[in-house]
């Protein structure tokens, strides 16, 4: 597999997840993994989430910004990891771009709920895998 | 939820799981995250995986050891994060115990493969979650 065909089959698989796991250093440098819902992505650059402003993540985050995100088909073998940095955004842009009708539930303030913010995620390199077919590259 | 329900329940999501997910500390210290079959497990403390001895997470392991192993089921928002240690052995002992029927396919010289090796995660701590219920405690 070409680092091009990769690129290709990479975003297949990030465009179309509905969720992916966030890694994030935590505080005794051990990595941290939770499954996230996958908001919207910008290509293989940019993935976003929402999250709590009192969650563990946005503490971590705060502290050391290095993460990846990683989204896999298990069953037929398929998997990409992202390698980069993230950050915990909470002005306007980035709320009403994420905003989904129903957050009410989770944040009864709504869209400026003091608690609700956006994790940008920000990929740098990148490996995906096929069956036996490895490629790393950069990012973009 | 107690910290007693949530170590019943933990186990039983792990132990029901086929596949879990190990993170590992990459060389920039970006936590690197990757499915694999969870072969065997011994209660929430330790967590079996085969792998290649040429695989890039049995350096990151040889190089720094905090890792963590996380399963979940993301439609019913439960999910287990095991914070530990994880080491890579080659003994005859684990190699008889993690090896299966058709790892000939991957190890062609058969159980004694040099490329053939063994995942032992050793857990320290846990975080359970089920829905909003969300409960930290050590291990054993």
């Amino acid at each position: 597999m070409t680092s091009d065909e990769a690129r290709v089959r990479a975003l297949d698989l990030l465009n179309t997840a509905g969720f992916a796991f966030l890694g994030t250093n935590g505080p005794d440098g051990v990595p941290w993994i939770k499954a996230m819902f996958k908001m919207e992505n910008e290509g293989l650059e940019r993935v976003f989430f929402s999250t709590n402003m009192s969650s563990k993540r946005v503490a971590m985050i705060a502290d050391d910004g290095r993460a990846s995100v990683y989204v896999a088909e298990t069953g037929s073998f398929r998997g990409l990891l992202l390698l980069g940095t993230a950050e915990v955004q909470a002005d306007r842009d980035a709320r009403e771009r994420i905003w989904r009708e129903g957050f009410e539930r989770y944040y009864p303030l709504g869209i400026n709920d003091p608690d609700y913010s956006v994790i940008v995620f920000n990929a740098q390199r990148a490996n995906y895998y096929e069956m036996l077919a490895n490629v790393t590259f950069n990012i973009p």
